[in-house]
């Protein structure tokens, strides 16, 4: 890892962004195949946010957060920070004067491999931050690490650039190129997902709607009357 | 494991049921003599609920939701599905159109030893769901399971039809044949603690309220003045 | 391990104590040098809650809460208990009747390395508690320990009388003679705080505002251009 | 649970349960169609041993052994006592006088849902455990618990009679009236197993052995020479 | 914290120890009273060491291990070198090199929470370690701890000069003050263990040699034939 | 992903490779500037072995090993072949028949970020494997995943032709392009450690080899000589 910051990165589609932020996580990863998805530790430190924009990566040290300071200057409007680090940590190494400090940059919030602090400051501020713990303890600004270079962020390798789109059921990375074809794939989906709920909704069953009966069948299972039949 | 669905399940009494509804987990796991409890990592999705049901037993293998879809067809109003996996797993296989069917059949809510996804979704449509994780990660219909057979699902085991209960504190199994004594054994529980509440608010020790004062003696306590008589 | 109670402990300054519980956990901790954080499993029942006070230590046994009762008559107003385990354990030590009890004598709230049961119960009656889970798992009042004696809570040693600082962002401890020389640390790191968060906001890079760019260049930080210069 | 003890126990044939030890833990958990196995958490305290015997079922309170020893006398030569527990716990509920005494009974090892201890007494005794932890902490005997009931010990069901299959692979538990059928399978899939690991071993591939190729294409897989092809 | 070294420390008594260390963990866990243990989570690098010593104490930051350059200094011939740390970590904070720096000034071995590397050197020089973790995740030298302070290492609290025992089954810290009591009640236990112990391997169940048929009764414990009669 | 197989990849340096498996995986790591190293979670289900060689990578779905078998045929001698998952796994996806068909195309071993099996039968055969546990659950061919496409394993991301260090004390992946500067480094380390080991091992204190005196002071570090002058 060389100690770099790379200054200007290409980020992914503005409109693509867009519907994946209305559509959110699920939706998404479902519409990349089922990959993408950051492991389920990283939680969201208040519910109820759903943010996409594209990605400013950061690789930093456990328990050192001077990258952090140095990202904050490469971030445009609609960014999304995203914070790799090369061990496993649970460190507070973000909290509300670095939110203060993104949020001025508007930058629309924060998914960190680490910890957080000052989370109910973070709250009444409505800054996002997805982490993989919450805790108080202190960092230091010692150790170098880069900024926009490829980093691994809780088991998906993210490109600068590259989409984030989390909310309450988690984060999921979409590299850029495959953006516009993802947020499309993802809006059919929903648009399907609408008449099938509605379905549902008034009785219909999964087995009729999706015809699993005769695969089922087909497969090997069988009904019986009575427990004492099996 | 056979691939079976058991469609006649004899249900635990109703009356019993409603009685743990009212009085919640740890009464209910206190009167069934400190046993039936799910692992503390079962945790409900959003918080509030407090519900008792039947339970509609599903056994899933990981990743896999195709049972889920034949276990509904399975449920009656006031059912409770209950979801143990054959590996541990952390996938998200229960969503909002899963809920939507649950729902229109009348079931209570979801007990699932794996992931569940779209929660904020299924906190806006009042569905309580207890799970292991949060996680978007999507699944398969690919192998056959069984349903309304026993399964152990987060270190308990359950037969059809036993009665769960769920609420934050967690989720609790009562053996459908004791569901009647335990109901009684809970609620005369819970008359009890009425009395002990307003006692202890009004300033009463429980060392005195529980007589605890000569058997502590007894055991050899030794009430000292200062930290240097230790 | 004597199976003691030790009646009159020295509480720390309790100017100090209002202080800490004004600026929290992560203040707190920084102005002890960053250390005294309990690890990071230590959660809240129930979110927003901010209290300090000195400690009434329980050294107890896993699944047995029978010093609990005994340390409630040691509280007085304000104090806050700390119960650490001899062995690692999850049960529900803790619930709404102790909470009703420790809440009537005027303690603030509870710290237990252990489970706590009736949470919902508690947050309603607004007594606060930091635990490592929750759980409905009753336990038993048949082994000795010990109040007010050091004991290991979550990784950190306390002293009884010792200032206990807990919000969301978990749990420190000071040790008492301390107090005052830290409460006047963290008020100074606070008013600090205060200024830069104010020019954060208008969008002062931390980079500029704490003089970074320098020692950065030193330590060996390059910016390229574009990702291929890397 | 009630506190009982049951005599007379119905074994699973031992035939069966010779040629599960001779075939192991994973061609056995094939053979029953890939269920019944314990949690990967339970270790072997020393590596090598590979047993099969009927299962003496103990139900345990968490730091408990008392129903340790009565289960002791309810195990015959070849017997394999299987512990389970009502809440999580690690702390070390066996050593080596248990160890001993079980060994003098004729049993051929433990399995235990919690911790150990004297694992080296045990290995120099050649004893086989398999636990959850390795740990010191010492135990009390004040709660019953039962001896031959069904318990759930690492996510599984135990039947008593059941058979226990246990080796570095984890540990396996097949349900006593399969236990012939299940035998059976074991056996055939190991001869299956010869024949093809002497082909692997020459260097015929897996993908040509079981006719692969032509299932990969219609599902859609698809080679290329390089990397930028993709 | 202060960033201080003490140099005189109080060690405890030289023939307590080699008691201890003689009788091992398990039994010396015991003889203080059932406290006293490191959590489960430490392991040695390689099995078969049991040593015992005066502790030196090592309070680090997490991914620093300029403290034990320090601290090694203050070691002398038989003293066990104790590393706590101000946050949960896992990088390898020891390896080959201060393994042979620690033996040549006599030490006999170390036990830090956090992470150990060059374990096969280590293992081959026969310098045995307990740690928390195997990572060979490298660290930095840049900030200061303490050395010989009392510190909290895997959940137990030390001071400078305290007993360590350390085996297979974990690591036991007895206070200096107590070590001559402890050690003298050890040994009685393991000489009464002696006999049990031939007596357990001649075949007498526990619940004749103990007389646990009286009390079992007495609490409740009930005998059936059969399944069918629970 | 797209289901793939790429044929031809570009292999790192072989000279570079086999300086770093004589050098093992903590001086590679500490030579790549202390990065690239895979969480410790990952362990070799036997130790004693290290090796080193070019990555053949592989995703798979979590509990499918279909695409290992695709895999074994695009391994040349001296390949290592490295396995990630689309989401958190343990099942064993990796066992004797599949460690005989890697071993007879000349691999020198398999990275799985899941499950293995037939551990003491891979054991005997002296084919090392690293992977995040051991487990006897089977898996299934049913859904197609890629080969020698970039991948993330243990949270390293790893291009195909990746340099893989492995042994006791876990796996480092040096990216191709660095390899040769990486294992110049590596020596250059190693030989200077030699020199340090010689002076260490005759009582030099690392406090004069490395001159840390100064510094340490500088820093505030501060020798008192009794415990009452903290």
């Amino acid at each position: 890892m060389k100690p770099v910051v790379v200054r200007n990165i290409k980020r992914a589609d503005g409109n693509a962004i867009g519907t994946m932020q209305a559509l959110g996580v699920s939706t998404t990863h479902e519409a990349l195949g089922r990959s993408g998805l950051m492991k389920p530790y990283m939680r969201p430190i208040w519910a109820g946010a759903c943010i996409a924009g594209p990605a400013v990566t950061v690789l930093a040290q456990p328990g050192d957060n001077w990258m952090i300071h140095v990202a904050i200057e490469q971030c445009q409007p609609g960014d999304i920070m995203v914070v790799g680090c090369t061990a496993d940590n649970t460190d507070g190494m973000f909290g509300d004067l670095l939110g203060t400090s993104l949020k001025a940059r508007g930058a629309k919030g924060l998914i960190i491999d680490a910890g957080c602090r000052d989370v109910s400051e973070l709250k009444e501020m409505g800054f996002p931050v997805w982490s993989r713990a919450i805790s108080a303890k202190g960092t230091v600004k010692a150790t170098l690490g880069a900024v926009n270079i490829p980093v691994v962020c809780a088991g998906v390798n993210i490109e600068p650039g590259d989409v984030v789109v989390a909310d309450d059921d988690g984060v999921v990375i979409v590299p850029k190129k495959l953006a516009v074809e993802v947020a499309a794939k993802a809006q059919k989906r929903s648009d399907d997902e609408g008449a099938k709920r509605t379905k549902l909704a008034a009785g219909t069953l999964g087995l009729d709607m999706y015809n699993m009966r005769e695969p089922l069948a087909k497969a090997g299972l069988v009904y019986v009357d009575n427990p004492e039949d099996v």
